[in-house]
C-alpha cells in the first residue's frame, strides 16, 4: 500500500478577456498582493465545480470549461498545500467585489507592473508557457525556493 | 479553517508521437486493461518529477515537460483518489516492458479497438479534449457514474 497525504486542496483562475485578465487585490494577510481569484476546494467536492464556485463568490463572474493548466505545491509541514491553476476565457457576469478583495480588469502586458502577491511572477509563467505545469518550494534547504518545472 | 483532505495522489502520462500512442497493458487486478504508464507520487514529491519517473520505471522512457492536461478523482472511503492527467510529446530512449505490464505503441485513431481498462474511453476525451479538465466518479448515487467536466 502507498501512503497518502493529508492535502490542503484549492484553485486560482486566470480569466482572460482578449488582452485582459481578472484580478484580485488580496486582503488575505498570508498572500497580500494582487492575484487571481480562487479559494478551498470543499471536501470531496469535483475540482470543477469547486473553481466555477470560487470565482462566482469573489468576482461575481460564472465561467464555463475552465482548463487545468499546472499546480503550484509545497510541504507545508503536517499538509502538502496544493493550489490547482486553471484558466477560462468564457464567463458570463458582471464583475463585483468581495470581502476578499477588489476586483478589476487589467491589460496583460502591464499585469507586472502591479503590487503582484508573492511568487505571483513566476506563477504567471506556468499559467502561460505550455512547456511548465508546476510551481513548487522547494523547503529542502529550509527556504522557500522557487522552481518551476 | 478549512478541512485538509486525504488523498491518495497518482498520476497517468498519454505519451503521443505523432499519430501513434504508448500504451500498457496493465496486469493490476483492481485495474487491469490498456491504459497509459503512471502511478503514485511518493510523500511530498513534486509532482511533476513522480511522472517523469513512473514513466521512466514503467517503459523505459525519459519524458521532457510533460503537460498538465486534466484530473480524475473520486470518493475513495478513506480518501479522496486523485489522478493527475499529462500528455507528453517529448521523450528519448526505447521502450520496454515492466512488472507493471507491457508496454508498445499503437495508433491513436484505433486504440478504441483494445481491450480498454475501465473508464479509459471517457477518460481519453478528457486527455485529448480543451474544454475537458476532470474525469470524475459521482458516488452519491451508491454507484460509480462517470461524470466529465
Amino acid at each position: 500500500m502507498h501512503p497518502t497525504e493529508r492535502v490542503d486542496l484549492t484553485n486560482l483562475c486566470m480569466i482572460v478577456d482578449g488582452k485582459r485578465v481578472l484580478v484580485e487585490e488580496r486582503k488575505n494577510r498570508s498572500w497580500p498582493g494582487v492575484t487571481f481569484p480562487g479559494g478551498h476546494v470543499e471536501y470531496r467536492e469535483p475540482f470543477t465545480d469547486a473553481v466555477i464556485r470560487e470565482v462566482r463568490e469573489e468576482t461575481g463572474l460564472t465561467i464555463s470549461s475552465p482548463r487545468l493548466c499546472g499546480i503550484k505545491d509545497w510541504d507545508n509541514g503536517e499538509t502538502r498545500y496544493m493550489v490547482l491553476l486553471y484558466r477560462a476565457d468564457r464567463f458570463s457576469g458582471e464583475i463585483r467585489d468581495s470581502e476578499e478583495g477588489r476586483v478589476f480588469w487589467t491589460e496583460l502586458d502591464t499585469l507586472t507592473d502591479l503590487p503582484l502577491a508573492e511568487g505571483m511572477r513566476e506563477l504567471l509563467r506556468v499559467f502561460q508557457e505550455e512547456d511548465l505545469s508546476e510551481f513548487f518550494y522547494d523547503r529542502t534547504g529550509g527556504g522557500w525556493e522557487i522552481v518551476l518545472k
